[in-house]
């Protein structure tokens, strides 16, 4: 189906801005000689705050540049983008190049290991609304009860200070919600809130009197690639592990964070996705 | 030039979204019998952070709307707006509407009140990039030093929390910035910030050796229309103060906000920019 990809081609991922190096990093570590290309469209982030077609609109545009690399596989690694587009994407891409988002994956965990369990999930106010978690959930059967709570500034926080202390207060402001305090388990179900992870974790520790799991799925997601591209014989194994970045508007925290994932010398190249 | 105009068209307001509440407040208070109808582009904010372009395609919309009315005269509550979009404003409202946007008045205060002055600006990247008020001190040959400063999330943050104390902390982190110790005052150059003026004035009173004096240009761009309309023959002085609301996504911070800041019930009628 298709036997015209090659495990020399890309995998292209993509997210509304700096959130999907948490898992393009982790594609990185599980596949060191694959070659990368990222697009952060960072002339429309947040999407957590954009309209269903608004969000539509963009990834079918993002979606167009990866398949004309080509790209052998494509990672939604946005939470929104794949609430707002993902089935879109699934029948435009068809068997144009395999096809991995940042849900599914977690979903499939969170049923193996926390049956039983009440699951807080911290997101933006476009997967918060879609309830497509609770959805997925329901679809596996998985005895999970969801507690979603939107952190609609978060993202954009993340964007503008990283890992800044200042965050702490933003997180403590969100993470009050009493929900969140009764739950086993703590999904970051937006990929830009593991920068601030181990935040997250000493206000649970400090303020909760109860131990939660928090769960990054960067890791999660990054193995499904790796299963998928196995499973159709794309992977490849003596690449040389080139990346290449994209952005639809040239942003420094991009600059600075990608410098920060990588640990390399990053070239970033302007796209605008309306010329 | 105007004269098909009418004491009893209304004054048509608009912002990305609550930020120009401020100004629209100080309105009703020098103008308390005249019509108005606010247009908050919520579907869009934060403007701060939008390209040039897309701003402008935005306003041209919204104006559309106001002219339609029609208004008697249309104020630009958004200073990212203003920067990005007034000259082409001018040329397509013409003399169909008296117009006034909320960086000429201020310019003006500080040139008359100010003098010899720094003063500091803080603003979206958008404002600051434009760098219209400095253009616009030195056309007006006023001896003011500005020391501009962006900070990007501000507004966004006022939309998500309003007066809350978590704004403590992210002030804090941007107003650590050394540049804005040295100023004699600081212009609140974004329509949202006058939200948390009392948090600023505390920040620079507690943290500051020096008295800087806030400037928040509600009251001045108020001032501004009033003249505007007085010189036209165009106030109402015997008007019902009638205010309509539209908004191009409804956002429970809106409703909120339009209520505290008008203190009655307040009617919003969501309105597409782009059906």
């Amino acid at each position: 189906m298709t036997s015209y990809l090659k495990p020399e081609y890309p995998i292209g991922i993509f997210d509304s801005g700096i959130g999907g190096l948490t898992v393009a990093s982790a594609v990185v570590k599980a596949l060191p000689k694959e070659k990368i290309i990222y697009f952060g469209d960072t002339a429309h982030l947040p999407y957590g705050d954009k309209s269903t077609a608004a969000i539509q609109a963009y990834v079918i545009k993002i979606i167009q540049l990866l398949l004309e690399q080509p790209c052998k596989l494509i990672l939604i690694a946005c939470n929104s983008a794949t609430a707002a587009a993902f089935e879109l994407v699934k029948e435009y891409v068809g068997v144009k190049a395999l096809l991995v988002n940042v849900i599914d994956p977690a979903v499939h965990y969170l049923h193996q290991h926390f049956a039983g369990k009440r699951v807080g999930l911290i997101a933006t106010r476009q997967t918060v609304n879609s309830a497509i978690y609770e959805r997925k959930i329901k679809a596996l059967h998985a005895d999970i009860t969801p507690v979603s709570h939107a952190t609609n500034l978060l993202a954009s926080a993340i964007e503008e200070f990283g890992n800044h202390p200042v965050m702490d207060s933003l997180l403590a402001t969100y993470l009050a919600e009493e929900t969140l305090h009764t739950v086993d388990a703590l999904l970051l179900a937006c990929t830009h809130y593991p920068v601030v992870k181990e935040r997250i974790q000493a206000y649970y520790t400090s303020r909760v009197n109860k131990a939660v799991t928090i769960i990054d799925s960067s890791d999660i997601v990054a193995e499904a690639v790796k299963q998928q591209l196995e499973k159709a014989n794309l992977l490849n194994l003596d690449g040389d592990g080139q990346k290449r970045f994209y952005l639809s508007d040239y942003t420094e925290s991009f600059n600075q964070n990608a410098r920060l994932f990588f640990e390399e010398p990053i070239h970033l190249q302007h796209y605008s996705l309306w010329d």
